[in-house]
């Protein structure tokens, strides 16, 4: 992007913030539901500072711009900002403030609190984030960022994305939306609230059991939802008859989704309304009525969606035994036909061809998140994507790292395998079984109800410890139903409290790495889903299936460090793979998984 | 306690409400001080109610009286109840009320809030508590029920603690007073503090390098402090002339100690005040003129006292030593005398035989807790403390728990062993191994710098998850240097936050157990010491050096059940512990020992 057309339109911008008396303006990346992935028509930070990072905020004043983001966008944000005169804020980072430190120290140096106002979108912007400001006058009524850009004839902004809707049925969800209606009721009541106002993107495509498209990856549809005791309203411009016929007998009304923060306004007073103080935005706190009682809570639909029941339960364990197959067919390839040189390959064509792999399987809907294929040293750097600028030959040596995974009728995949394309060293073969050891002990806990990730995480990492090594990420977040494969509230993390507690039903990835700089990266992640074990009268014990179907590298792995102990679980994992994806190979295929399966 | 008695102090305190038109009137168990062990002089609700627990609180309402207690007091607090009238609250289970949702509904419920006020004596109240209360008018300036006893003459009240202070050498300190000021002169500057209001009693005691002896167990005295950036005042009465010179050289101001409340009243406006939100009164908060600004903080000392310095360590170590060797002879003339019924034992006289082993080695200054000698069933009892009518004889059969500990020159120590007194069945067995391999698996922790216990208590209580079992208790709690058997922020348990972060010189217990009820109890206690081990471009890594030196039971381990590593770590351990202490033991003992500790 030119240096100038961003001049300009932070020209715009400021003249914009002049007329409505804003000294700061602020542009969250971020739609009006808090996702993980916005779509194009919400990427203002990319029209105003050609940043193009998936975490960022833009401080737009008078004298001068910001960016602020964190350590995996520091290289990147520099060169996209280079000679933009937007100043590079480094998150984290010794005398870095925060952004509402910023914001309110810009305020107090000027001495301009009670002339000027902060302003804001806000519908981009969450309540727990406004709240920081407090004390200040903000603006949150007025998208000066999005009109600009709404405007611009040459750089068209992308529509809103409007992708068609449709049903997953109760044979695979389990449970009809319906009985979810009557279960998130039953939850306000114990609340006591009257109404529920519901924006975050996948808790509506559970409660609905509707699934979509607006977002890449998450199948997902742009809307809103309010729901009362006795009625239960879906802010969408729904087009299918048939879907608005299924909604109908659900007893969900629908109403356009423009209507949505008007109807908030229209909460008869005296009504206690419950909204999550973690994805709610400001507006919609804003809309609310102020005889009404406001409870910040949290969104009791991410606990219902975490704790995925015996129907879902079972059709995930066939969803990884499809993308088991396909996985391992793709390792098989890789090894024999790439390895071999008997065919070319870079890291974007394998991505392709694993997807081809992936789209041979019954009810496969495509990829749960941008891949990650990584050769050799760019397995080193953990948010690698290859691009065409960046894209690698797969040569005969080092790792390549593969964290992929799919959407299916029967669920969500996500599965990272690295894999051995030439001759290690020792250390390499070190580093690979000390992951390897963290992922099987941690898969292997065996604990009493009321332990969350944050009490079992040191399995993961234990192995590498030892070894005065450590990896810079979560070891694990919750998986969706055929739904985001990022979701809460369970997690593998240092630390963490209550809510994150693991019940049986649960499914969670188990992905400890290893990442030596500019050298190579390793990372092994399966999901694993939390089951009941015994209950005795100490209390309700729980553990761990492994769900994802694939094989580990046994090229990589020092049995030297090995104890009996992770030797049987190797051995008993590899078994339980080759049980349920052997037969769906060919003869070829199988007979190399019957090798690297085998006991060690 | 006649129920007579306990009618009479009731109504006088309802009628002294009434004067002061209080409706709800609360007495924590507690001292001025926030103190674990309270002195008798503030035993204020065993003088109300006739219950002798270490934890409740009593709640009088002109129609009736309440007293909240936890699980360990439910059936004594029962029975110590029983005829008074008094109603039991068992605090955590279902339909009982927090103190304050109990208060705060007591006032909707009647419809007093505006004339009646909730009254208790602030000085008796942390700043945290009284937070809840919100709303409601308080009356925190009266000490009726403190009154009430200070004017009985028939059951005098014990009179205000004031015991001797003495001095403990920089030559174990390690760190002298003055300089430990500065480092809180420093904290202060750092978080903008101008004043600080000091009323924990082990935290002064460090602060001063002071010690005393108001209350049981605790080597400290009652006492205040108020620190600025150029004065430290001592509030208390003190008459050693050389405490007086010494506490001159080191800056430190003595004034009485009624005149800490006052004092504060008297700081200058505009000035930013640092309290301890977890142990400061509600009547410090109180105090504090209103143009002040309130610091309301964690404490800084709490955090420099858990580190112990190089010296503090060394010593440590030798206190261990002696620790070890009092207990290691007190273990042989068990299975030599006792067991073979040569000499006759009670739970008593036993824990009287171990003060006297204690008492050999030099610079023994007396326990640091109530001795627990539990035999057999009596060992299901977590809070188990022999008296006359529960003492019982030592019998060749099942398991003897011993948890007691020393204060020395050198240190504190807090250990507890499970002694074979007969045959064991297969399940004993089983039990008590699982719970070594959990003290043993969690001494040997390596990790990188940055978790807390909660991160590592998994690896105690594996062993008995694997089993359907657990314990009800936390797995460990910091230890102080000659001060407070239990100290912060370190600690095992199952949620911690930042704060609770291992730091290299932290003493910490480990101390899994098991506890079939009606049967036997088994636990296994070491302290354990934090220390730094690799520094590598991952971070600084840290582990633990097992302090306590006495052996296992080798006669109660199930080898079948111990992994190669569990064996490595019970031999390293017991060959550690044989090195340490045979020389100081008699042939007989050492002969004994040697046998004990022969690798497995």
């Amino acid at each position: 992007m030119q240096k100038k057309q961003i001049d300009i339109r932070l020209s715009q911008l400021k003249s914009a913030m002049n007329d409505s008396d804003i000294a700061v303006y602020i542009i969250p990346m971020n739609d009006y539901h808090g996702s993980e992935y916005i779509g194009e028509h919400f990427k203002l930070i990319r029209y105003f500072s050609g940043f193009t990072g998936s975490a960022g905020t833009l401080i737009v004043t008078q004298e001068e711009s910001y960016l602020w983001t964190d350590g995996r966008y520091f290289l990147q944000a520099g060169q996209q900002l280079s000679g933009t005169g937007i100043k590079l804020q480094k998150m984290g980072e010794k005398d870095v403030p925060t952004i509402s430190e910023f914001v309110l120290s810009y305020f107090e140096k000027k001495g301009i609190r009670e002339q000027m106002a902060v302003g804001f979108d806000g519908r981009l912007m969450s309540v727990s984030f406004a709240d920081k400001l407090e004390g200040l006058r903000i603006v949150s009524d007025k998208d000066l960022a999005g009109d600009i850009w709404n405007f611009d004839e040459e750089n068209r902004r992308p529509d809103f994305p409007m992708q068609p809707v449709w049903r997953l049925d109760t044979a695979y969800t389990g449970v009809s939306a319906t009985e979810k209606l009557s279960q998130l009721r039953a939850d306000m009541k114990k609340e006591g609230a009257d109404v529920f106002l519901l924006s975050t993107l996948d808790d509506i495509a559970w409660l609905t059991n509707l699934r979509g498209s607006d977002i890449a990856y998450n199948p997902v549809f742009l809307s809103y939802m309010i729901i009362t005791g006795d009625r239960a309203v879906l802010y969408r411009d729904i087009e299918e008859e048939e879907i608005c016929f299924y909604l109908e007998v659900c007893g969900i009304e629908v109403r356009p989704y423009g209507d949505f923060y008007k109807d908030i306004a229209q909460i008869p007073e005296n009504m206690s309304v419950w909204i999550d103080a973690e994805s709610a935005s400001r507006r919609m706190a804003e809309a609310i009525p102020s005889g009404c009682k406001k409870l910040v809570g949290s969104n009791p639909i991410m606990l219902r969606k975490a704790i995925k029941n015996e129907t879902e339960a079972e059709h995930i364990r066939n969803a990884h035994i499809k993308d088991g197959v396909a996985v391992t067919k793709f390792l098989y390839w890789l090894k024999t036909n790439v390895r071999s040189r008997k065919e070319y390959a870079t890291e974007i064509s394998a991505a392709e061809k694993l997807i081809q792999f992936r789209g041979q399987q019954e009810h496969y809907l495509g990829e749960s998140f941008a891949p990650i294929v990584a050769f050799a040293d760019h397995g080193a750097i953990v948010h690698y994507s290859a691009n065409e600028a960046t894209d690698t030959e797969l040569k005969p040596e080092s790792f390549l790292l593969v964290d992929t995974g799919g959407h299916y009728l029967e669920g969500t995949t996500d599965i990272t395998r690295t894999i051995v394309m030439g001759a290690l060293t020792d250390a390499q073969k070190r580093h690979y079984t000390a992951v390897l050891q963290g992922n099987l002990r941690l898969a292997n806990a065996y604990f009493k109800k009321g332990l969350t990730g944050a009490n079992l995480d040191y399995l993961a990492r234990e192995p590498l410890y030892r070894q005065g090594l450590d990896f810079n990420h979560g070891t694990g977040h919750g998986v969706g139903y055929l739904l985001n494969v990022h979701e809460g509230p369970n997690a593998f993390r240092m630390r963490q409290d209550a809510k994150g507690m693991f019940e049986a039903g649960m499914v969670t990835s188990d992905e400890p790495g290893f990442y030596p700089e500019g050298q190579y990266g390793i990372r092994l992640e399966n999901l694993i889903l939390c089951r009941e074990a015994e209950k005795t009268e100490y209390g309700q014990f729980l553990c761990f299936e492994t769900l994802t179907m694939v094989p580990f590298d046994p090229e990589a792995i020092d049995i030297q460090m090995f104890t009996e102990e992770d030797k049987k679980l190797l051995n008993a994992y590899h078994r339980k793979v080759y049980e349920a994806i052997a037969d769906k190979l060919t003869v070829s295929e199988r007979e190399w998984l019957s090798q690297v399966t085998a006991p060690i």
